[in-house]
């Protein structure tokens, strides 16, 4: 195509819609208390990678379906996505004090107000999935499914079993089975809802919801492989964060067990396994997911 | 009728019915890891008035519809329910350590374990609700309305929101009006959604939901009011916590701002308003409901 952007205009231009649908979400004078709503936009707009709100999108446009409707989803994912980083980020928990750069929530706006953020922005994002409905007419039946995986990828079998694997492997992971269990749960999780809710949105066959699913696991354990290397080689600056944090708190981490080398040539593995899964959808244009593949393998932060 | 069961028998066989379905959700050996699946349930199975989901069933049954077509959105309700108490007593929040007589979730699985077992149980909760569509063939629109009115009224200008406003609170009331709005947000919008959700379930019009919501308005104002009251009067044995623990903690409540015996006539202004507004709703059989609004003006604990 000769009107097609770059990939890296076509990331932008996302995040550009999605932060301007996301402040639309939330506007002044919004009718909840005034210091949850400050709590709630101050981590949902702190910045980060957008991946999985990418993702929705990326696989919506796929598969044929339209950027706006799947807007309402995209939405909804980078909000549960910043409710389990304000909770991860809790004293309770990983207790840090720093994330993209800024001070974390409960520094800011206190624990108790971190933590009802947390519940607000969960709470509220399948609020937002309804409106796909609302908005634009996605049929009730598909809407009904984006929900139902949600709770699932996102809940007690999904990504909160993968938090609670995680606390509990900090007394000292034993297998490298446990950690793929924490990096499929954690990690994976919700990046194969995003790809899955994308593909429904477009109104996807289950065929095709299976590739996006096998996509997303792929891509989800490299993405996470990846995150443990940066870690130990990254630079501190693009990272926002101090690296080789997971050293200090002796975390056991996917080089721990494999070594680095080994754990590269898995991210590289991983990523070819995601874009054999994809073509087996028969989508009509999987050449952005194949960018995005690329993109995560490429990427130093 | 002449089978007409007493209340007591009534309530007492949904208790029953509620308990073994929430059993059935969460059974031994559920995939997930295993100090989450005993921290969820450890509160959930706690006890407790089961009140909303009482009043799920209840409201579809008024309507003419089936209990055991509403009993996926009332143990929904009641994981929604049980996640704000859990979340609620964290030593960020309340600080409580006694609920229903028991120790609080954090008291015995620590803080980061009760914060992700209301994560999940929230999570869960949307997955329930899916389930009234998946196994009792209730239409897709009606589900989605029911998760889209549970996001509304459980989070951030629901529940969530009279959350935040009663921790302010705690920083000194001024005004009745003030504590108003933290009653109507933090006990009756959980009420409200559940009696509108029954109805949902039984495919009420919506001039009968509106006539839910405003009876659910109504008693859960009451219900708050009179939880006041008992603190002020109750007996601890009754109530599973220390009585006055509001007046300790010098927290404003509303004996405080209109006095006891005022009061308690607004509990039973309440109580008839709730009355008035069910009987617009021209239900089938609405006279369960008005039984549960007479035993919640008469309840001692």
């Amino acid at each position: 195509m000769n009107n097609r952007l770059p990939f890296q205009q076509y990331m932008n231009d996302i995040c550009d819609r999605l932060d301007s649908e996301l402040t639309a979400l939330f506007p002044e004078g919004w009718k909840v208390p005034e210091t949850l709503h400050r709590s709630m936009t101050y981590s949902l707009m702190a910045g980060g990678k957008r991946l999985r709100p990418l993702l929705v999108i990326a696989a919506c446009e796929a598969a044929g379906g339209s950027r706006e409707a799947a807007l309402p989803v995209a939405c909804a994912v980078e909000m549960v996505h910043t409710y389990s980083l304000i909770h991860d980020d809790l004293p309770a928990m990983d207790d840090d004090d720093f994330r993209r750069g800024k001070p974390t929530n409960h520094k800011v706006f206190g624990e108790a107000a971190a933590i009802l953020a947390g519940d607000a922005l969960l709470t509220h994002a399948f609020y937002s999935i309804v409106q796909s409905s609302r908005k634009h007419g996605i049929p009730a039946d598909r809407v009904l499914s984006i929900v139902e995986d949600l709770a699932e990828y996102a809940g007690p079998r999904g990504m909160v079993g993968g938090q609670v694997a995680d606390m509990e492997g900090e007394q000292g992971l034993t297998s490298l089975e446990q950690l793929e269990y924490i990096h499929l749960h954690k990690t994976s999780d919700l990046i194969m809802f995003s790809l899955m809710a994308g593909g429904r949105v477009a109104g996807c066959s289950e065929a095709q919801i299976d590739s996006l699913r096998s996509f997303g696991k792929h891509i989800g354990l490299a993405f996470q492989i990846q995150d443990d290397i940066l870690d130990l080689i990254g630079d501190e600056a693009k990272l926002g964060k101090p690296t080789q944090s997971d050293v200090k708190q002796e975390k056991v981490t996917y080089p721990f067990f494999i070594g680095l080398e080994a754990s590269k040539r898995e991210v590289e593995r991983l990523t070819a396994e995601a874009k054999s899964a994809i073509s087996e959808g028969n989508f009509p244009d999987p050449s952005r997911l194949h960018e995005i593949a690329d993109f995560l393998l490429a990427r130093d932060h």
